[in-house]
């Protein structure tokens, strides 16, 4: 009997024949290993191989993509159990919020948070029912369930999902204890870290100035002087290296880059020191620092990945009662072509330079990503990310990018999830799009199935290892 | 014989499969009441219920998609008997503009305009050939005779079409004698106004001083002062809601809003009342007066609708001579990100707060606007809007807002025409172009066709009844 | 045995039905004259009738599109062989860049620069295996030598491709050899040649002080005022005109336009004229000579084209090393709304104007461009331009624009090429995809076949020869 809640022909076109390409073409890369070389699932996992709690913990609390869609109908944080940053209350009965998560469940119809839970549903848990208000009980129950097996701790989960490798990402001052601890087991191929030091280049953060200090402790380098802070940085970066990264990641408000004299760099540095830079000085002092951490790739071959575009913590009374990361990061308007440019004149004929841009803003696709790098040597693009990581993001990014870009300029696929279970099927989402998108230029003549199954298995595997380096 | 003019599958994908569900989908829907809580009918129309006089007064004079088109192509506005403000001539003869209309229809090819006026000549004239050059005195005739009958009264029509209720649109200081009319029968449930108070509110219009006296009068309120001024706004909007209003409307060029204190707002509206204002401080009484119909709209309950991002009159030559609404509003670039922000933050969370967005800036679906409404339990998206208000625009609209916003955070379509016989069409298109894209989802198994069926009824009807509040 | 390196259904959709209506209409269609109205071959060839020399100097070294890609992915320009503007070293051995190429080939995949390649492989040489490693000699020895034969030079290539009529484009300051010498012969009226004046208008340019200086010696005004200079390019556009001009061609960086007073005018000539104009002096000259332009065609006829948005030579390195045009030219978001407001106040209602838009920035489609083309009797869109010159960027012109603007404000098809031997291959895509948009609309009975195949004619044939006036 057919399943009801997942079909094996998901995703792709009803075309007859545009099906029998894509499913022919999904048939060859389904299986093969997934490599996540950007997200955030915790290191703690995968080093203390501990079980999951429950159904709630993993599914609700954690998901901002779930708790903002409850949210958008009128469902308080607060019942959601979504933990206080101001101490106040919150639903502590998993079952409760699990509840209202199973009776809202048709919010999320043709939403890709759907597609992925209904395939974790049916694909990890054996469930075989959409989540109802009636079922709910036996949801949790079953999932949570399992979840105390063996077969459910993370490193089980790892060799289950055929994850050959997954990043994970920590600040510049993470002492990366998790990853410490796998150092010289097998594990430390299989985990690695990202550089992310946003939180001692971002001035405006209102812990910028002890930041900077606690660099200087980390690292022995003099970090109240310019030249003191960026060796702390590269100091940083090696011992991040030394944890498995081959990666920087750098989240911006703006794309926006700098390239200034040394004596402007060490006035601006002074003026962020002290903890009374402005906000045009804050965005100036970011944009610098793209510049040398571009500098700093050069050196130590380190692939940067640029993030631009979010308005973080949009609603200001959530962001006081819960803080970061609530579901109300919203998307702007991003140029990257004025942006770019000294970063690009200093650095962008570099052979030994790697940047791979991302965007929220869907415009700049085939205005200025695919054109910047269908140029630049160092350039590639990113998957389309976040709220356009959906099967019809996905095929706006292809339809937009590739005629200009092609494919060769684009690095497969990311799944920037926390949510560690939803891993496969955000990649399986990937795969069926990406083969839809070829069976589509297989059938009108564009490129042979041939080919588009060499592409497939890139865009699936090769590109992802070579363009961050993991091979 | 089959048709020539329109055919019963219109609109559909080719795609048989597809096909068939839409059609399965469209079935069980086509046939619901019309719910069109936003538009821009005359009233008098159902107050007096007279006879509409002949063909072009009806479909050519007072449609700007239809003039403008015309307009584009070389032909004179004045030969088109678009009436003038300046008193120059014009075309009286209804007979040759219709055949000008004739003579042009090719011109339509594609547009919404074309599906629009074959269905009406089609569904409610019972004419079976394409208008040309042909058939445009037969057409003219059988139009203008029809026209004249007791079932063509604005009443039968409403009847007719099965409109269960229909809202129009009236300024601040309009006395409202039509609804009035109507007030203590039956059809003051059917018809119903709209609040839309951009008369006193935006600051640039010549005539704001006088608008902002007339209020004072009409109210009994001191509008010379800040807070008589806001009480006197807050006395029609009571008005209104006694002539059955539920919604305000807002039609800004942008979506700025502003949240200044007291003492900033009595010096800015002193400002604005001495006719001296310049363009920013405009600009920022529209932006603050935003907010404060919000806290209204928390006090009465009334929906607000914001509409921004028009270019009006963007031909001052023919501004001059025709005035207002005559085709040459442009949209421009919109943000809503910082934009909205100021009225978010002081009242984004209340929970009896409605607030209904539109743009003519489609890029702000996917980057913005469904975001947010993924997000803010205040808001909600309105259907594609005026030029996107077409098959094309429809599929956009739903293709990039439904991933991240679902379909709980839109409101149903709204016609927003003010080409009464053209109503069922509009909503007809709606209707179709739902289905299809519901029926894509389910022949890629995305949602069942169960549910797909249960969205449909909400997206033609339930939702349009729960986000204006009407019934 | 069919052919694997092109299939004579490419480009159409998979669904059966769709495709056999495409089909028809394309047979219809296909043999259609070539109307080139806007490109940028080089009228040497035309006068002269030399052949070209070999492979690599035909297809490689001139195009931008080939060789960005290339070297986006690693590939030195010098081991291209693109020439250097520094004098430096640079491939010489077109059987080595050829090789290049040829390993290269799989980056193309699913770029119209590959579709263009296969299809001048197949069509004008005979080719029937894709082009790889393996026959990269065999490919340039067989191209190469079919290019020494009479049939290939470039006037019965003119033929062999029943190319009607072909437009280059010079600068105002262009002696016009080449046009003069066929004068009075009957190529004059197949290759003619387009006024773009920007050399003498873009007060940015190094050169605009002597270039200012060269037009009054070239026309005898005096150039040192602004009604000289004024009356110089007028002369300049009517000796234009006797080589076949109808129509001049405006590359600004943005669609701004102004209308100052003489006094500002003059006041701003002299400003330019001196060589120390600032960036946003040089901005409202432009802005203010397209207006000006305009003024010029609504007095002589000629049909202005304004290609907006590009930021040239983005990339300062290789700039200084190998000049312009080398594939770093990035689209930049652009306005029209605001932008070209002062122009069409003063013009836009002109009976005797023809301005044709083009755009960089897709955004503007259905928000800007479509709206004002729909509107301005003088306004009409070129199709979609240089990095949107592919099916997929085709296609979202035709569904963005065709809703509001309809067919009749476009005007057919420009290859904007200087890659003689694949204009057919571009012309064919544009057909192709053209049938494809209107198959859609037929088997969606939104058009009847017949209004279809009416329609395609004009897209490919009509509406460019009357757009620009060529007959």
């Amino acid at each position: 009997m057919e399943s009801i809640l997942l079909h094996e022909d998901r995703l792709f076109p009803a075309d007859e024949a545009t099906r029998s390409v894509a499913k022919a073409l999904y048939k060859e890369i389904r299986d093969l290993p997934i490599i996540s070389p950007h997200g955030h699932t915790d290191p703690r996992w995968f080093a203390q191989n501990n079980n999951f709690t429950n159904a709630t913990e993993l599914f609700i609390t954690p998901d901002h993509y779930v708790f903002r869609m409850l949210y958008s109908q009128g469902i308080k944080l607060t019942d959601i159990g979504v933990p206080r940053w101001d101490g106040g209350e919150t639903e502590q009965d998993p079952r409760k919020i699990w509840k209202l998560l199973a009776d809202n469940y048709h919010l999320f119809a043709a939403t890709p948070s759907r597609l992925w839970l209904d395939t974790v549903f049916h694909d990890v848990f054996g469930l075989r029912e959409m989540l109802c208000s009636d079922n709910a009980t036996h949801y949790y129950d079953h999932i949570t369930a399992q979840l105390q097996g063996d077969d459910f701790k993370p490193r089980a989960l790892m060799d289950r999902f055929n994850i050959e490798v997954i990043a994970t990402t920590e600040g510049a001052l993470d002492a990366l204890p998790h990853h410490a601890a796998i150092k010289d087991t097998p594990w430390a191929k299989r985990v690695i870290t990202t550089f992310r030091p946003d939180d001692v280049v971002d001035a405006s953060r209102e812990d910028i100035v002890s930041n900077i200090e606690k660099l200087g402790e980390l690292t022995g380098e003099d970090t109240a002087t310019w030249q003191g802070y960026l060796n702390a940085i590269r100091a940083r970066r090696a011992v991040f290296r030394e944890h498995g990264a081959t990666a920087t990641d750098h989240g911006h408000p703006t794309a926006n880059t700098a390239d200034l004299s040394e004596a402007e760099c060490i006035a601006l540095f002074d003026k962020v020191r002290s903890g009374n830079s402005n906000p045009e000085e804050q965005e100036l002092f970011r944009a610098q620092m793209l510049t040398e951490l571009a500098g700093m790739s050069v050196e130590d071959g380190m692939v940067m990945q640029i993030h631009p575009g979010s308005f973080r913590n949009h609603n200001s009374q959530l962001f006081t009662q819960f803080g970061r990361d609530k579901g109300h990061d919203i998307p702007m308007q991003t140029d990257f072509v004025k942006a770019l440019r000294p970063l690009l004149g200093k650095y962008g004929n570099e052979p030994n330079l790697d940047i791979i841009l991302f965007t929220l803003d869907e415009t700049t696709y085939s205005r200025e990503l695919a054109p910047l790098a269908g140029h630049y040597p160092c350039l590639k693009l990113g998957p389309s990310w976040w709220f356009h990581d959906s099967p019809e993001g996905m095929l706006r990014f292809r339809h937009q990018v590739t005629e200009t870009a092609g494919f060769f300029n684009t690095v497969g696929f990311n799944d920037d999830t926390r949510a560690f279970l939803s891993i496969p099927a955000r990649h399986d989402v990937a795969r069926r799009i990406d083969c839809r998108f070829l069976a589509q230029l297989v059938v009108e003549h564009r490129i042979s199935e041939t080919e588009a199954a060499s592409i497939a298995r890139k865009l699936t595997y090769d590109f992802a290892k070579q363009a961050y380096k993991l091979g």
